[in-house]
């Protein structure tokens, strides 16, 4: 058990048979028992009314009428009244480091709203830490009370040639992982060209993984449902969550992979896909609901899998096949039917307590039998999980950044240039390869504030090698003398600055390198707002809450000199993301992603 | 591989990946391609017009729209003519010994009705010798041309106490088992009522099983769904195949169980469960098709996991929710979803052409990408598999057996008695503890033929001890002198011989030691028909059509001495069965199955 945890691991199944037993009999007293509820039950489909449940050790042993002979003198007895039991609600694929906050502090935000189980793929912090970088994420997720089961990253670093993150994973990492108690498969297999070439670490991990027994995660994030698509699961990822069309979500489960429908913060793939049950009579027993990217606001404001179940019901799935999809058929397709996913004999005593099943309305969430929360409050006393030293301090640009690092030099005697320009479009991870014609000042190419045209730096921060990257991005609309600098920058995660100013991007990078990374906004040498996020310069140790009003003091002042964008932040933090078209920065250069090749800064 | 195997095992998907991908891809040809089939695509729930299949080492490689890319000048091509592609069945339960033939035999039998993947139980051989009894048909097992995975028993001897076989298993047999490489799981736990009270060895089978991470194996026959029920669940069964109403069905689906429905030669259980279904809407993904016992007669006449998947499809369902049930939820249910079960990429190539759906009209079977049978005729060359000399000689009576071994000592100086009689049941597995009035004559209690009463003989053979335990039994309606003996009786496998005469009583038990075990019928002296079952007294080395009738000669001739009972040979078999109620006989006496106690043959 990790040090600094509160919470016991589960014991095996097989050590606790005979207790269950015993108690199920009514030989021993249950720890819990609950009673008259309205058992949704995942296997049968059905509502069954007047169902007690007694729970002992963590796990259910009596799922059925009158539990009154395993009510000892000791046992806990809660009145359902009535209301529904209904499995925990488990998210099958998400990245913690989305919520900008520990796996500890998602944890606290989330069990209120029902998650008792995640799998969660630490693909970021891989990125900056590698191997152990992922290690600290596994082991903290053992602290939990709730079951946090860790995808070990596939695809670090994700465009191998076109940037250089601050470690990488390799087939023996790979080897590795899979012998670790709480890996429960691979991370979404995000190369899928890799995959269908045959790439023999895209093989070997997966080769390595279906050897373990364990879930291969897919990521097929092209409409092409041609041979690449076919290559790619003949290559064996068993889910995939980048489906957007009905025809997607069809096309995947045909070849026996399970269609994994989104919503999340920014993704809304559950309303389209889902037809191809609603309306297409597809079986719905292989799809299943994730989240994959939370931000902290949506977990305070929103909620979690609670917010995708109630969704799914609104597209017109029956409540009990919407949940279905949150528990047992996800239990299921990660191999743990017998642990986790359902109110029945034998499994984790994970279950909540509903007033209202078509909202959605959780009562009270249980977690291994003990009442994690209630009435949307957590009641669970979740100790701060300590990151050691090594995981803090990433941020290390090797000297202090001044103005004249972002100086963009014109070529020799050209007093205008046309230069390649990376344009953000809105609500949308692709960027466009734009051009602009740009005036040369005393020998420096001039940022063009009138047409939106302002400056983006790649400030190297793994190595410290003082490495700044500068080219020009548009669609921000700042309107002042401001910079924001992030160290979320998917999915190498050096500093993206964007500014306007010079003086104000140094000041921002520099800021980031003091506090240990996070995300910082600077008008006329002040700081506006700022998001801490000290461990791997991607997640603040402080609570889900605070975080979430100091992202949105970020978004009000990024408002204030200019920004328009929906979403801004997000758009800023995928600049640097070369997997995806058409034009990206990285530590390399500038990237034509329709090409995957370094191009040059002028036409 | 054993030694006398033609077929080589598959390959395990991990060394064949790379070239799945590349004849997906188009970039090596396939091995067998199939065009213009209609796909029963058991993921989707759905019919998929206008698909081709591409194989290559055995496995499916791609699924889908024109496959033309994955055809080379080798390339083996068959036009399926809008025909059905429908993945290959399996028998999710099934005993080999109950078609008296071997694993080979059997397998040749059931592969052109469509059966590519069997799950069976060798508990008959364990009971007469032992873990080397069940490693021998694990062995022949993995020589097949077919998946033929192993149960290992559970409960050898299945009364301990009641009765002697000729083995018993222990948790450590299971233990060691485990680490077999085709061992699935373990077999029906049919001591219910140990698993409910915490029996050790029942605990520690299934706590083995489950640490190995295979599947238990349930049988709870019993109609009280009440406590026992619930005990049984929280033990840790994972599916039951003793159920009978919808009902039945129900509880264990709710409970986690898969409801496993049986239609064999004297099993009728599909019919009434699988309203569950059809009737009460239960999500059917948690019911599986099996046969549990077929006779050689059933293989040859009706067919096997086709004549099941059909008459299930008769009581309503659809066919594609039927054939899920005998495919997809049976290979998710023992945790081979990524081997069989489905046509997709990646599983092993076994898939049927089927010309009529609702009919299964099987014009063709393929197994690992090999056509092994058409029209209803095997294609496929399986050799005969050779048993050692170990397992064949096991009728081992320790002398020779004279009529005055039959001999029923009245108590002494009575003139008449009052005995404990057998009563059969017609079609039924329990029996009547019945009484009856009989002369003595000599010293000796005589049979009453008038009244039916004629005597049982349970002759030991598995350690040539020469015991001969007798009592009385009724219902065959013998009206002729005759004795029918058979070195299968049900578990421990010793010699029932049922006679109305002596010296054929001892012709017939002495003739089954000549043969090495069988079954046969003598009358005033002669041999009438016989059935030789050498292989642990318990199955044929002849082919199925043969021993198929043999076994109809059998019945003709018992007809011939009077007897009218429909399945008399099984009825006959089911007389030592020391766990079914009312009254049996074994090697330690008569036993009354309802008390679980010895009782004396006189009242």
């Amino acid at each position: 058990m990790p040090k600094n945890s509160s919470f016991s691991k589960p014991r095996p199944w097989t050590e606790m048979a005979t207790l269950l037993v015993d108690v199920a009999m009514g030989r021993k007293p249950a720890d819990l028992v609950v009673r008259n509820g309205r058992w949704v039950n995942v296997h049968s489909g059905e509502i069954v009314s007047g169902t007690d449940i007694a729970v002992v050790g963590g796990r259910f042993a009596y799922c059925g009428p009158d539990v009154s002979h395993a009510i000892g003198p000791d046992t806990q007895v809660v009145d359902a009244g009535g209301r529904y039991l209904v499995p925990g609600l488990c998210d099958a694929h998400m990245h913690v480091e989305s919520g900008m906050v520990t796996v500890t502090e998602f944890s606290r935000a989330v069990i209120p709203h029902g998650t008792t189980s995640m799998f969660i793929d630490p693909h970021e912090i891989a990125n900056v830490l590698g191997l152990p970088g992922v290690r600290l994420m596994h082991d903290e997720a053992l602290a939990m009370p709730i079951n946090v089961h860790v995808q070990m990253p596939s695809c670090v670093p994700s465009a191998p040639g076109l940037e250089n993150a601050g470690a990488q994973l390799t087939v023996e990492d790979v080897v590795e992982a899979m012998g670790w108690e709480n890996i429960i498969g691979l991370g979404e297999v995000m190369n899928f060209p890799g995959v269908a070439a045959n790439n023999p670490v895209m093989s070997g991990e997966i080769a390595a993984t279906v050897r373990a027994g364990k879930t291969v995660g897919g990521h097929y994030a092209s409409p092409d449902l041609g041979l690449p698509f076919h290559g790619y699961v003949a290559g064996g990822p068993e889910d995939d969550h980048e489906g957007t069309r009905a025809d997607d979500a069809i096309a995947r489960v045909r070849q026996g992979m399970k269609a994994m429908l989104r919503l999340g913060s920014a993704w809304y793939d559950v309303a389209e896909q889902i037809k191809a049950v609603t309306e297409q009579g597809i079986d719905p027993r292989n799809f299943i609901l994730c989240t994959d990217d939370s931000h902290s606001g949506t977990l305070v404001n929103d909620g979690h899998m609670d917010r995708v179940v109630r969704h799914a019901i609104q597209q017109g799935l029956k409540p009990v096949t919407a949940i279905q999809m949150a528990t047992i058929n996800t239990a299921q397709h990660f191999r743990l039917e017998r642990e986790i996913g359902s109110i029945a004999p034998g499994r984790l005593a994970d279950f909540l307590i509903v007033s209202n099943l078509a909202e959605m309305a959780i009562d009270e969430v249980y977690g291994r039998g003990v009442r994690l929360a209630a009435a949307g409050r957590l009641e669970a006393d979740i100790p701060a999980y300590d990151y050691p030293a090594s995981a803090k301090n990433t941020v290390k640009l090797g000297k202090r950044l001044a103005a004249h690092d972002f100086d963009i030099k014109a070529p020799e005697g050209a007093n205008k240039v046309r230069a390649r320009v990376i344009g953000v479009i809105e609500n949308q991870a692709p960027t466009r390869a734009l051009e602009a014609d740009l005036a040369v000042e005393d020998g420096l190419v001039a940022m063009d504030r009138r047409n939106d045209v302002c400056q983006i730096a790649l400030v190297e921060r793994h190595r410290g090698t003082g490495g700044v990257t500068n080219a020009f991005v548009s669609g921000f609309g700042y309107g002042e003398d401001c910079a924001m600098a992030s160290s979320v920058a998917h999915d190498s995660h050096h500093i993206i600055v964007v500014g306007t100013n010079k003086e104000d991007m140094a000041l921002a990078a520099n800021r980031l390198a003091e506090v240990g990374g996070g995300v910082v906004l600077y008008s006329k040498g002040k700081e506006l707002a700022l998001v801490e996020m000290p461990i791997a310069g991607l997640m603040s140790d402080e609570r889900a809450e605070i975080v979430a009003a100091k992202a949105e003091k970020l978004t009000e002042a990024m408002r204030q000199v200019g920004c328009s964008l929906n979403n801004a932040y997000m758009q800023h933090s995928l600049l640097a993301l070369v997997v995806i078209p058409e034009l990206r920065i990285s530590d390399v250069g500038l990237v034509d992603v329709r090409t995957f090749e370094k191009v040059d800064l002028f036409v």
